[in-house]
Parts: structure tokens; C-alpha cells; sequence
């Protein structure tokens, strides 16, 4: 029990807590073994370290097997509910929802990749690989293609950098491709993907924001051979992220900024 | 900054990241002042803490506040995505919304409080109280009562002991009335809240599960007017949670005892 005496900073600590959950972003469930071949971190301190989580309620154990657990979740619902660009879209998502009766996404970028914050469905939205919580490459997404439209070089660079995944064979490959494509969106205010995401599913998504200053994606999704990808189907898309850039702006302007000077 | 060299062990390093982040579940923004008056931690450690948790994205910086950040957001996602409840459930949830209208429901029981895992909804559950990871007291609510009345004795004398909080006049607010309302509810297989969590709005939930056995609760809410709370509504709820107990039945059976001997 040589590791029982370690002492380290307590940012080590954080760190060595964030490098054992990040081994459960994927696979689900996992075993003492798993977890130490994933992480490198000694055994016994591994282990010591998930059962504190347990504890915590931050993993849970089921047999000799572990998961992330519910504290996590609890955490993580709080965040996207606390989430400013969440709370000022949520009703409109569900108007486009009402209106259109397609299944609807909110996202944010990450980096490369777009993360949904919210999604509006019935059955259809089921099947589709989209989930709260879950990341696409941007480029192959519409709400992604319509967040990069708006946003500036940099981002678009850095997506390039990072090569341009193809999730089908409609997907967006080169860089000539994606600018000509991210131009198109600019003019027209909204961004169409016709199965460069999930072969046979079209969305239609447009920015929350203005350019240079885009927070967030709205988009619906249905079957391909039931969208047409038009103004027409735009224009509700259009309306909603109107509606929410609206909200999130008046908000913005009425915080109190009494909040700022109590630290 | 006598903190500075402070050595801690990985655990204790652990526990004051937990208390961090506790020090969010509720309020949303926070400044350092305040974070620092909450948990009690040391200006600097606190400091140096919250610095490595945005670093990490588990916190996001917003001008001099902290607030609760997207890699939370993300883990938690994954943590309800792969739980095995909510996984079984899904596409019964869907499909009761679809049967009835109303908003649908799942939770669990966490100590004396239901966590709701899963809400499908129009606009109407956008008024209701309930949200994806929010907890309410499970005596005040139909999916709460439908757990106690298939849970072990002393899940309900837990319940008691914390003291029948009541979210409105129609609570239950007694030990007699919980006992007598958990006997009507295995009597007839389904919970009904008339106005019990919020006025004006009637559920009726049904327990995924056996007796001493139980493990979620399925609901549909609505607006009372429009409810009428007999076993004809009952029925779609409890095929919905007779469903979701087959389907994790029987992943039960399926899922490799192979992952087990692994450690």
C-alpha cells in the first residue's frame, strides 16, 4: 500500500477525478481493470478514487462493474437548464415544433464539433443519431454548417485544420466545398443538409446571432423524401432563432449588473 | 498564500471539487465572493480550484461570475443515456405521449425525493414544475407514490422520518394518509395525484417493477379539468411501465455475465 501516503496538490486531485470519468465517455459501463488500463493511474489509488465517487454519487457501481452516475446528472440537467442560450430558445423550439411537427435541435459549437443542448421529437427523433448531451462533427450538421457560417475565420480555419470527417457520402469534403457552401448559407440565412449527416434525413437550421457574434443553431430534421429544402420551410427556422437571439439579447440588457460588483 | 504548498490527499482534493460544484445546485451564477462564503474553502484554494474546474469545462467563466459548464452537461447526458432504466423505458414513454397527449414522465427514487430521468412534452409540461434531472418529494407526487407503495418498508419509514413536506393543500400530509394512499394505490396497480405538486394538475403513474422490487415510475400529466383519474387512464400507464420492466427484464438475461470476469 505504497500509494496510501501520496500527498498531491489539490488540483491533481480534480485532475485525477476528471481523467477518471473522462474514461467512461463512450463505453458505459466499466471494471477496475478497464478503468486502470484506460487512465494509467495506479491500482489501488484508482481504486480508492472510484469509490470515493460512489460516494459521491458522481459514479455508481453495479457488480464489480462502474457507471457515471446520478449526481452527474443532476449536475449536468442543472447546467443546461441554468444555460442562458437554453432557457431564451427552449419556447421557440417548441413553437417550430408545434408548427412544422418535425423533430427540432438546439446547438452550440465545441470547438469542431457541435453539441446539442436541447431536441424536440416524437418517434422519428428516436432514431436519429442526435441526442442532448451528444456531439456531431459541425461541418456535417446543418446547425453546424450555420454556426460556422456566422462565425469568424478562425473557427472555419480550425475546422479545416482538423480535416473534414465525412459522416456520408453527401458530406461536405473539401475546403472549396465547405466555403462556397458556408457563402450559400450566408445568403440565403439558413443552412440545408440533405443526408450529409444520416443518409435519408434532411434538416434545414438557422444561426442565433449575427456575424462574427453566433451563439447557437436552430434546426428541423425529418425524413429526406418528406422536406423539401426551401425559403419556405426556412422561414419558420428563420423565426424561431430570431425569436430566441431577441429574448437572449433583451435578457442580456436587463441583468442587473449589481451581481458583478459583490465579488 | 500559505495554501499555496497545502498538501492534501487525492480524495480530500476530490471532496472539495464535489463541494465546488455543490455550491451551484440551485442558484446558477456565482462570483468567487460567494462561492468562497458557501463552501467555507480558502480564497486562493477556492480560486486555484475553480481556475482548473473551467480549465476542464466543468465550470464556464461569464465576466467575474462561475457558473456550471458543458462538460457536466455532457457527462451527465451520457450518465441518463446509458442508464439502463431509461434506455428500456424510451420508446414506451414515446409511445404513451403518443396514445394520450399528455406529458410523460420517468423517475426514480433517490432517497425521499423522485429524480425525473425523462419528460416527453408539448408545451403544457413546459409550465409544469418538473424538469430532466429535478427532484421533487416523492409522497407529493404520483410517480413518487407509485415507487413507495412497491418499495420496502423502510424506504416509507425513511420518507416519514424526514417529515411530510407538502407542495400544496392537497399533499398528503400524515402517516395514516401515506399508509392508506400507498394500500389503494397496490390495490388498483396505478398512483393518482389530483393537485397534489401543483395545483390544477392531475397525474397517474404506474410503478416499473414488483413488489419490494421496484426501480422506476412511468406518469402522464395533465391539465385536472381536462383528466378524468380512473382506471381507463391508468390502463395505457401501466402497459407502459409493464413494458419498460419486460424490456430491462429481459437486457438483464441477455447482457454477458463475460464483462463481469474481466477485473
Amino acid at each position: 500500500m505504497t500509494t496510501s501516503s501520496t500527498k498531491v496538490t489539490p488540483t491533481a486531485g480534480l485532475d485525477r477525478a476528471a481523467l477518471l470519468l473522462d474514461a467512461f465517455d463512450g463505453p458505459g459501463r466499466l471494471t477496475l481493470a478497464e478503468i486502470v488500463r484506460r487512465t494509467g493511474l495506479p491500482r489501488s489509488s484508482a481504486h480508492r478514487m472510484l469509490e470515493r465517487l460512489v460516494q459521491l454519487r458522481w459514479l455508481r457501481r453495479s457488480g464489480r462493474d462502474y457507471e457515471l452516475g446520478m449526481r452527474l446528472f443532476e449536475l449536468g440537467s442543472l447546467a443546461v437548464h441554468q444555460d442562458r442560450i437554453h432557457q431564451a430558445a427552449l419556447p421557440f423550439l417548441h413553437e417550430l415544433h408545434r408548427r412544422t411537427g418535425y423533430v427540432v435541435h438546439l446547438a452550440i459549437l465545441e470547438g469542431t464539433d457541435v453539441v446539442y443542448l436541447e431536441k424536440i421529437c416524437g418517434r422519428f427523433g428516436m432514431g436519429l443519431p442526435s441526442r442532448v448531451g451528444g456531439r456531431q462533427p459541425a461541418h456535417c450538421t446543418s446547425v453546424g454548417k450555420a454556426l460556422l457560417a456566422y462565425s469568424p475565420q478562425s473557427v472555419v480555419d480550425r475546422v479545416l485544420a482538423a480535416g473534414l470527417q465525412r459522416k456520408t457520402t453527401f458530406s461536405i469534403g473539401s475546403a472549396p466545398q465547405l466555403h462556397a457552401e458556408l457563402g450559400h448559407i450566408r445568403d440565403r440565412g439558413a443552412a440545408f443538409d440533405r443526408g450529409e449527416a444520416l443518409t435519408g434525413v434532411s434538416c434545414v437550421a438557422a444561426p442565433i446571432g449575427t456575424e462574427n457574434n453566433v451563439v447557437g443553431a436552430i434546426s428541423v430534421c425529418g425524413p429526406s423524401n418528406q422536406m423539401k429544402l426551401d425559403h419556405r420551410l426556412a422561414a419558420p427556422v428563420r423565426v424561431a432563432a430570431a425569436g430566441a437571439w431577441r429574448a437572449l439579447s433583451s435578457e442580456a440588457m436587463a441583468r442587473p449588473s449589481v451581481e458583478h460588483s459583490v465579488a
